[in-house]
């Protein structure tokens, strides 16, 4: 990155409208996304994706400038793919005690039906970024933060419905949990098998049975 | 590396012994696997090592003779360190329940007290590499199996005592375990606080209470 790069960012054309021989936006960064999972977010160049892509370098400068840029861009891609895939997987239950193990069955599928090939992209970029301060980190740090207190307060609520028991701490209960799923992912992404996927089911079911309060 | 590299470390001398300028083996490897933990374990050439250590890459090169090699004796060398704090924290146990306890505590321990400094090494190692087949990967994903097999044998000799109680699945168990142990240390790195270590002690003590046996 050269040091007046900030320099040209500004004095940079806007954004040329897509032509017929370009792939979109979206699609760019589905393909970037999964590549940050194979070949760490580090390595996503500009170059590196035109290649993969096979679009050229100019063209792929022209939708993203520079490659924080890219790697901003394709951070909020997998947002937006985790929304679809896990979050939304939540939209149908008629309780708070339902909501939490919808989205929990939620992640557990996007891991299985490898939405990206190198496992969960937050966990696969954020172990890779993990002691690399920057924007790429804050926004990993942030994905997590946000997913463990949606599953506190998605506790919370099931405890203020009298479902889960007042004696549970929320945000250990949500530790517990993402601690599943978490390394589920993990041993996914290395044995390719459905193993740790039940094993991960087994013992949510049993923990959120185990806090379920008292009838 | 050249392709004939092979050649070449055949025909290399053999290795200069220590002046007295010079760090040891073991002082280097140790650097070399800080520096996995923090800068990635594909990034730690010859050349960068050297600039770490403070030594020529002559001098590496005479230990190491090619980054693949340094890298094996790095993870060689972490090895020994996971050795000495967490497996050696169950040598004093006189049961097999209390050994798994100290088990996952020596782990504990060795993430807070910065072992190094990215956090466990193989836990970072691995999410590395784990979409880069090579002797690397085979290493944490052995590393990775023997831990949660000796976990999973360590749970079988506690039910052989009667300490834990038969209706549980061991694999499952030492699965359990290790999610909480693998998702601390990373929310270590992040977090760089207690809570999480606290969090993962507390719900592994909850679930070996709750995997013993009735009396």
């Amino acid at each position: 990155m050269s040091s007046n790069e900030p320099l040209q960012r500004a004095a940079r054309p806007p954004r040329k409208p897509r032509s017929d021989g370009e792939r979109s936006r979206a699609t760019i960064l589905r393909e970037a996304a999964r590549l940050a999972t194979v070949e760490g977010i580090g390595g996503l160049s500009i170059g590196r994706l035109a290649d993969a892509v096979g679009m050229s370098k100019s063209g792929l400068f022209a939708h993203f400038g520079s490659k924080e840029e890219l790697q901003l861009a394709t951070v909020d891609l997998a947002g937006e793919l985790f929304t679809e895939h896990v979050l939304s997987a939540g939209d149908d239950a008629h309780s708070a005690r339902e909501r939490l193990s919808a989205l929990t069955e939620g992640y557990l599928r996007y891991v299985s039906e490898e939405t990206f090939p190198g496992g969960c992209f937050f966990a696969s970029v954020l172990a890779e970024v993990d002691m690399r301060p920057g924007p790429v980190r804050d926004a990993m740090i942030g994905a997590l933060t946000g997913w463990l207190g949606l599953l506190e307060s998605t506790i919370r609520e099931a405890q203020a419905d009298g479902a889960i028991a007042k004696r549970e701490d929320p945000a250990q209960l949500a530790f517990e949990l993402e601690a599943l799923l978490y390394f589920s992912n993990q041993q996914y992404v290395v044995l390719r098998s459905s193993e740790p996927i039940e094993r991960a089911r087994r013992a949510i079911q049993g923990r959120i049975a185990a806090a379920t309060a008292p009838r």
